[in-house]
């Protein structure tokens, strides 16, 4: 059958294995499944094949994301993200896209082709107020690595706890902050988060990170903002990917666009494998399973 | 007098502070002075200027690198320097310039400018092999950093102890690095550490990060790797600064060039001056000084 790429099975553990490619038809003995590992760039399986799946008790996908998957999931699987393989790739680059800023890099490359010694003074994370929306991996790797560079760091979730405040707070931390990175998931609570509103309230020159998911920043006023040159953006997500041809955030000025590379650097797939291979041992020993996806998700 | 461009006293502290430009002849009572701090961009204070000050105890420069001040410094009197006020901004350019190469940020920032969502996977820090030189404040802050990023950071230093390699052992340690980092003092130990000889031992693709001192490196044999396009460098320092017009650094091939702005931030002279204030009080109570220059500099 040409849509099973693999399988193989380990009878002295109870495992049987079956691997096909997204969008083709499930192998044979689908039915018996009960864990579900959807492929990185599966955006969602469709309600159909899981449906084909009666015996299924969990589902695990590869994404630190997993919004396109709540409503698809049935009551009584349990969801589990890709928590944790992703949040180093994502954070070094919220951090790149920080330091890229301040220290004025792409002034000093444009330099170098001119090949012109123009030193001057740039700003760095020393005193820099940075804001991070998030306290999952992502929120907690940017926030650590800004405070080794002296940033004052603030964090906010969408739920205050000790060292953490919480959304409703943010009319009060916007106007103080240099940098805003968001490393939240995207959620009915925090689409279109960061709105004309938000955007006002942060001072002139400040930097909005977009590492989390382009639903949440509404692109017409973030816009706004940097076509008057008020605002700088550093974005790896967007509303719509990939960008279309001729689309204005092209032609923006004092931003800065990545393709949505965030996670899945070269390295990511040894860490998915252990992920995957520990979350089996769990399953198959009945203990609790990692990177469960809870109602608050 | 206008070399003293300030002079101002604090009697209950038995305190007298006289400012002068370097370069002109220093204010009237300079017989008097105990403790000289010398400027931000004061490479060395003239052998003459510093034998008018008889009363000499303690040299506080700013900079982080002391070599220029070494064999200027009296017998009696004790050089102190400025480590700490510049080691975040360094280390994190060190940082921005390891983030920026294995992200590929300059070849996304030209697919923006072509305005084409060219999305691959990228390397990233996570189970990169990253060789930091040098455990003071600058190596500590990456490798801290680096670490965040789940990168593999080892660590080397001028004198071994736990957790730090020693010099010694770096034949065994090159070729198993990505990315070298060079945050070591430039003494008569280091200088030309980076010859051939070392670059020779790196991986094919690996990438020299230079936040330190240019003496440090052979520039010819750095050369002569970048021009064979075998090793990428990101260097904020050199032999000769400025890089002279025409010089072969401004059209090698794998090499990203900022002009000597580790340190010196915006933020870095509160800094200074809170390192200034706690020295003098330290010197009027007769307590030890802080960042005392030791033999083994």
């Amino acid at each position: 059958m040409a849509a099973a790429l693999a399988e193989f099975s380990d009878t002295d553990r109870g495992l049987s294995v079956s691997v096909w490619i997204a969008g083709q038809p499930p192998p044979a003995g689908v039915e018996s499944v009960s864990l579900f590992v959807a492929g990185y760039s599966t955006t969602a399986t469709p309600v159909a094949d899981l449906a084909r799946m009666p015996n299924l008790k969990v589902i695990q996908v590869l994404t630190a994301g997993v919004e396109a998957w709540l409503d698809r999931v049935p009551s009584d699987v349990v969801l589990c993200s890709g928590q944790g393989i992703h949040g180093g790739s994502t954070a070094e680059l919220a951090l790149a896209g920080i330091l890229n800023h301040r220290r004025e890099l792409s002034r000093f490359a444009a330099s170098q082709r001119r090949g012109e010694w123009e030193k001057h003074a740039t700003a760095g994370l020393r005193h820099c107020r940075v804001l991070v929306l998030g306290a999952g991996d992502i929120g907690d790797r940017v926030a650590s690595a800004a405070r080794t560079f002296d940033a004052d760091v603030t964090v906010v979730a969408r739920r205050a706890r000790p060292g953490v405040h919480e959304l409703a707070e943010l009319p009060a931390l916007l106007p103080d902050a240099d940098v805003v990175v968001l490393a939240l998931p995207n959620t009915p609570e925090t689409t279109g988060l960061v709105d004309a509103a938000f955007l006002a309230a942060l001072p002139d020159g400040a930097l909005v990170v977009n590492v989390a998911r382009g639903a949440l920043v509404v692109t017409e006023a973030l816009l706004s903002e940097l076509n008057r040159q008020r605002l700088f953006a550093f974005l790896d997500v967007f509303e719509v990917e990939p960008i279309p041809a001729g689309d204005p955030l092209w032609s923006a000025p004092n931003l800065v666009i990545t393709p949505h590379i965030g996670g899945g650097t070269t390295g990511w797939a040894q860490d998915a494998e252990r992920l995957v291979h520990d979350q089996v041992g769990r399953f198959l020993r009945a203990e609790p399973l990692a990177n469960v996806v809870s109602d608050g998700y």
